[in-house]
């Protein structure tokens, strides 16, 4: 059986109870992150920690830890579960408090974290994976990876439910990212993606490719596409801790360009597999 | 100590806990709703359970009870903890699942609700309350009264530190509702409120209230207010199950009108409360 982290407490996973009261539970009221084991190792967990407080900020919400001691109390887990290859999950909300909208006063956060076996998905790398076009209906603080997850989980049951892997979103045509994951399109050597602000989150893996694009030698501008001007792509990706560089090869059934992953796709997931193997000394 | 229900048994508070991989917990995946009791009587009762049914099929969440069922565990809940004034709270979520965004499947919903006492907002019926203006953050299923509460929190939380009652939300100007309230504006007899559609819920409160207005002979016209135009009202006010009709006397340090509770609103209120005592018999 699992051990996983209740505040700072190692427990049995079925032990993992919080109360009914929580503002997790009852407002979606905090916050997450996923961080990726590689070999034993999570893979950029400084800046999975960096962001998560940085969230934490953004809603008021106090860590009560310090930056060393989560990293540590990570780590740790990883080791107790003796977990290679998967990832860590960890949440934070404000706190148990009788309902009231607005924040409460004197409440301590509940703190959750818990690990995931799971191989690496290592045919959606090679083969690439089908989408969905979807409205972005969700709210305009995509910044903060808040636990109001409807909107995504709406928009991935639409792609699970027509068989696709994503739903990329799109405000009134305007492409934002993906319901779990960030989105890129190559044109002409040039790579587009989505600027950071309120409208997408900063996603961590993102911030790698564009270290890997600069590598490679590939220019980035951050610019949102439009659904039209996706289609027309030489090549479009994902991604997401999970799901790391990931070819995207349709949309709405319609292929891009010739329906298979593309070459600087390729070349950005060898650049980000040295990173990892750098990273985790596999 | 408070006896509440956990999916359909009755149990004490302490006991209440869920599993940390609630659906509700890590996506605010799940639905809820708010009943008033006046009275030891359940408040418009039939509606809220019906918009409770309503919701849940909206995000394919199965209530695993008929609406009569229902009807009697809440009874049973107030009489088991001799509720006379307060309410009850109520809520679904989808229920424990190894985490993904897409719905999982053979999943048992988790069904909790509670009794909370609480006295009649009296001094705020009488005195009215003050308000501010704040963007509408929320997303674009408002209709849905969902756990992802995070907007409206943020939005409540900015009221309450400039010490007021409500945050009246608005789109580009537009006013959509309050945070955890709807808004009516009235000005030379004739009462202006936001449309029912994806901006805003379909409030009960809301609705009752619309009865009131055509039993005292105000004309309705649903039709969204700018804050401009709220501001030059004669009268403004606010409806939900807790707040009742609560008239609105200040925006943005702004009075309305002489900045004192207005005729119609007045006339409003009695016609509420003669529906609420005729039909808790009080």
């Amino acid at each position: 059986m699992r051990t996983i982290l209740l505040n700072n407490q190692m427990i049995q996973a079925e032990d993992a109870h919080i109360h009914i009261e929580d503002r997790g539970f009852q407002f979606g009221d905090g916050i997450y992150e996923v961080i990726k084991v590689y070999n034993g190792s999570l893979f950029t967990i400084k800046e999975h920690i960096d962001r998560f407080y940085t969230c934490a900020e953004k809603l008021q919400i106090v860590i009560p830890y310090t930056k060393d001691l989560l990293h540590k109390m990570l780590y740790d887990l990883v080791e107790e579960n003796e977990l290679e290859v998967g990832h860590v999950y960890m949440q934070i909300t404000r706190g148990v408090a009788s309902r009231t909208h607005f924040f409460p006063s004197d409440v301590a956060p509940t703190f959750v974290a818990y690990t995931q076996q799971g191989d690496r998905p290592l045919q959606n790398l090679q083969r690439g994976v089908r989408t969905i076009f979807d409205e972005d209906i969700r709210w305009l603080r995509c910044d903060i990876k808040s636990l109001n997850l409807l909107g995504a989980v709406l928009s991935k049951q639409k792609a699970h439910e027509q068989g696709c892997y994503e739903a990329i979103l799109h405000r009134d045509g305007v492409i934002t990212e993906g319901s779990s994951s960030n989105i890129f399109g190559i044109k002409d050597g040039v790579l587009y993606t989505h600027p950071v602000n309120n409208y997408i989150l900063n996603g961590i893996t993102r911030h790698v490719l564009l270290q890997c694009c600069e590598e490679i030698g590939l220019p980035v501008v951050e610019e949102a596409m439009t659904c039209e001007r996706a289609l027309e792509m030489d090549e479009l990706l994902l991604t997401s801790t999970t799901s790391e560089v990931t070819p995207i090869i349709e949309v709405d059934c319609h292929p891009i360009a010739d329906g298979l992953p593309g070459e600087w796709t390729r070349r950005l997931q060898q650049a980000f597999e040295l990173k990892v193997k750098t990273a985790v000394m596999m």
